[in-house]
């Protein structure tokens, strides 16, 4: 696909197609209601849980969108990412269900477990040295040598438009949304939720939630242009990463405001949520839901819909736990 | 009510009748499905998510039926219970529910978070020494004094009627089902399955799940008579309790075999469950998955429903982390 296309925002077509694309292969996540966090805020909260979505996280639904859209000539030649996250496996899963090849650029100091569970999705892997300059470098000898298409993990249409299938399913599940949250660190979950309520329930505000020690997100927006991330602080690992061009722009034309919590809030959150609503989820899908109870965000009456990001979280060593 | 009628098996009508009594107030809890599961054991799993319960437990399906079931008169003199348990809050809650007082008796060594969790619920606590004798002195003197009606966990043909809701939902939502699993302790939970596959899907077998360390359950149905609990020594404490007189004849009527397995199975399913499902699940939860994966029931082809009864854990230490 050519980059000024890759770079363009999906539109209700894409969005559709995405849709009907990935509905074979990604799960419906259901959606949970929490009596405990709607008597705390006032409002109904509906809890779109992608910590049940496969690979444990929503990127499987754009990593799955992107693949399955390649030509028969781009699956011959494979797909590629640098990627130490939940970005990583969802593409070796989606390369796999696709029968194409995945190579996935890692850093040499990723955890084995991490490199184990791409490999385990039949993704070959190479390892590099840990910094940006590095796994760029990899990224582009691979697609440089091999033809093989690469597949950036929020800062693409397709991927976008994937992501976007989240927050539809939602709006169908329930009606009348006032308003939607989601986390955001790349831009890819926030920007599809964006597009999707611009679409389909234009009344329906969209709000990101983002960590105060990460929030390059908020920065950017006030700015007006694309502010990179401080160095990393946040326990939310998968917020780390600055916005792309192309989420930039979809959040500063249909994203209402970026809410701030702190990271105390945001470990607190994720235990109440394990304890009340017994789901795992990461310290990324606690974000939204501190930004209602600690971030300040006003709901009372609202009918609001959170995407709960991902569930992956290392059972050994708990946020909580010092 | 009087004793007799207590001690005897609920019919068709009283299961019936459970059923609409509380579908008001108890959550009609979710089945979620598992690929990495059903790969592993070959066989089509149905978890019913009791975990997601009020209270986070099936106990409230129990106490809620037989809190709901009092006349007039016994509602103005209150509910009585000895409990350190699921079922404590349970009753609490019910209560509350009903507009009836609640008194739960409960050791002095109970932890301060459950004492203040019971309380939460509008409960009246009365501590005694942590002996069985102490806690049944203390119980027979708060219904000699008060006249209030003491209601058991699980040796009540009440609560059996409750839990059984859980077997009669699952029952509903997934048809044809071969095979239902659930932990036993006192029992309660799995003469209730018993019963609603008997009334409902006799060609459903349903099968126990115990702790080796606590096999008093498949030691008394091989004995044909009730046989006491060894010294508690498993980590899934909400079966450390031995059957009664009412749980047991179910059990032994309609029970096709009780399978034990082993401490460290537990918490490896357990955390297995954590990781792949997401969600969260006490170690007894665990038990009737372990019972497949590692306790040598067969059930391959099969499709298996699973009762998962609660989600109550303690978040600072969990059973992996030593």
């Amino acid at each position: 696909m050519e980059k000024s296309t890759i770079l363009a925002p999906p539109g209700r077509s894409e969005l559709a197609d995405a849709r009907t694309r990935i509905e074979r292969y990604a799960h419906r996540t259901p959606v949970l209601t929490s009596t405990y966090f709607d008597h705390l805020t006032g409002a109904n909260l509906f809890f779109k849980c992608e910590n049940f979505q496969k690979v444990g996280a929503f990127k499987f639904r754009g990593a799955c969108n992107a693949v399955f859209s390649l030509s028969a000539d781009e699956l011959e030649r494979g797909v590629v990412a640098h990627s130490s996250g939940n970005h990583a496996q969802a593409l070796a899963l989606a390369a796999r269900l696709r029968g194409t090849r995945a190579t996935i650029v890692m850093p040499e100091n990723a955890t084995a477990i991490k490199v184990a569970a791409v490999r385990d999705y039949g993704a070959e892997v190479v390892l590099c040295q840990p910094t940006q300059e590095a796994r760029e470098g990899e990224t582009a000898r691979i697609v440089e040598e091999t033809g093989a298409s690469l597949i950036h993990p929020f800062n693409d249409s397709r991927i976008v438009a994937g992501q976007s299938t989240a927050a539809q399913e939602l709006l169908e599940d329930v009606r009348e949304l006032d308003s939607i949250l989601a986390p955001v660190g790349g831009g890819g979950l926030l920007s599809g939720c964006a597009l999707a309520a611009y679409y389909h329930s234009p009344a329906t505000r969209v709000v990101g939630a983002e960590p105060a020690a990460a929030d390059d997100a908020a920065r950017s927006l006030e700015a007006g242009q694309i502010l990179p991330a401080r160095p990393p602080a946040t326990i939310a690992d998968g917020l780390l990463t600055s916005l792309g061009e192309l989420t930039f722009a979809i959040i500063r034309d249909h994203v209402e405001r970026i809410v701030t919590v702190d990271e105390a809030a945001i470990v607190e959150v994720m235990r109440a949520v394990w304890e009340r609503m017994k789901i795992l989820i990461e310290p990324s899908s606690a974000v939204p839901v501190a930004a209602l109870l600690q971030g300040g965000l006003q709901v009372r009456g609202e009918r609001v819909g959170i995407i709960l990001s991902g569930g992956n979280v290392d059972l050994d060593r708990l946020p909580w736990q010092t």
